[in-house]
């Protein structure tokens, strides 16, 4: 199955691109976490979007997902590691599928924070950004993971059904709930320690020997999810109608570009939205 | 007083511009209509303004103003028919007012439709957008006013206080709301006619020979309003961060180009009153 428009985001800026093309008739798939963004969530008091005064992020969240939900559009929780251009569609690399679309509009939010010294040079010779999809590859060896949020701890607990070391170093902060296979260690990660492959990450407190990295953050940059793509430091180039370097492909929201806020993300998801229909039409009449 | 940042615009665009300049404790300006859009107050029902799922237009329209209000920000109710930069500070041509302002958003709505033959050849020679302005101009004289909305009655109303004949043509449905000096016509306007001055409005019924033609629409055509910018058909040349072609002004929503929606509109609001912020904390650094 193809769709016409793959969203991959749950913040504003992709659940107000799925409501704008869902209202407009498209085929969409809507990826992402099924709980909208930490970030709406975790906010204290939001007074500038436009119509709901003073709301809180927890609060704007539930708005956020009941009118989504309102529309029947649904969220598959999945996480993209990886979109390939393949011509007049586009491949979506998930965590348990692959995924075709006409257009893709990229609403994942952005990184902050530069990679690892090594990160980039070690990508796929040692260094993964999804376990789930990469674990397998390490069936006996020692393994560790870098999580961004809770939310990566069960790639962790995964990653356990294969290597024989699953060394687990959290960047955030509260209880981490991981089964007992995996070691958690408080430690900040420094560099990518490797020769043809990684053979070590170090730490403020040390080295660790390894054979893999996981890097499991929230969002991946752009580049990365991406290849190909322009981008601008952390940001993917657009153009007013939220078009980007590929044609069939916009991006909104944070990944976009400054500033970061909601009400803006939520008015370039709709744009966003709005040209991907209108690329839709012009590739019917070819 | 010179304000920090004048908004010219009291939709979507315009509220949310104010909120968020008000927000960053900037001193505003928020000028054009009480009552907000019409055009937002019309609407049906809106079902893709993220968080307020299936909303009616009137009552969208009343939680916007609600929520400028419950931050403190007035509306002045005026119509700027001119915007001059000044260099390092901008002059607006009120009805009644002139202002000053360090920063200006463009936030007037879009004027559909193209101006009339011999409008833009005539204005300033009996063509005017301002009979507050410019009806002392045409004491004993004959005049025709072309009122784009019921706002525009008024303005009819005071011409009558100077001119021997105000011709009146709405280009509205519904009733209309004159005074007894005033002569409704109901016929379509199509030509402005004249050789040094006006001489006369064409209509689809005939010759109306006339010294003055006020032509009072909603919005103002953007290079009328600003001398000088750079403009796209109907709409502003705008970049990302919402900054035009003159330094310190900005544009958000309808004028600013497609599409035409509530969301899109507010988002940019958001991103022109932060890139005027931005604008005003260099301006100090000099």
């Amino acid at each position: 199955m193809r769709y016409d428009i793959a969203i991959i985001g749950t913040g504003p800026a992709g659940l107000e691109a799925a409501l704008t093309a869902k209202i407009r008739n498209k085929n969409i798939l809507l990826l992402g976490s099924a709980k909208s963004s930490t970030k709406v969530e975790k906010a204290h008091a939001v007074n500038n979007y436009l119509g709901l005064p003073g709301i809180a992020g927890a609060d704007m969240q539930k708005k956020f997902l009941e009118h989504v939900s309102s529309l029947g559009i649904e969220i598959t929780d999945d996480t993209v590691s990886a979109v390939y251009a393949m011509g007049d569609y586009f491949v979506l690399q998930g965590v348990s599928e692959m995924y075709e679309a006409s257009t893709v509009i990229l609403a994942t939010g952005v990184v902050l924070g530069k990679p690892y010294p090594g990160e980039e040079e070690y990508l796929g010779k040692g260094v993964s950004y999804c376990a789930t999809c990469d674990g397998a590859f390490y069936k006996g060896k020692k393994t560790v993971v870098i999580g961004g949020s809770e939310k990566q701890e069960e790639e962790a607990d995964f990653l356990t059904e294969y290597a024989s070391e699953v060394l687990y170093f959290p960047l955030y902060q509260g209880e981490v709930h991981v089964n007992d296979k995996v070691t958690v260690v408080h430690e900040r990660p420094l560099e990518i320690k490797g020769e043809a492959k990684v053979t070590g990450l170090v730490t403020d407190k040390g080295l660790h020997e390894t054979d893999g990295v996981f890097i499991l953050r929230d969002a991946v940059a752009p580049g990365q999810l991406v290849p190909g793509i322009e981008t601008d430091g952390p940001h993917v180039k657009v153009n007013l109608d939220m078009s980007t370097s590929i044609p069939g492909m916009y991006a909104a929201g944070d990944i976009a570009g400054l500033p970061y806020q909601y009400i803006k993300s939520a008015g370039q998801g709709n744009v966003a939205a709005l040209s991907a229909v209108s690329y839709l039409a012009g590739m019917e009449k070819k």
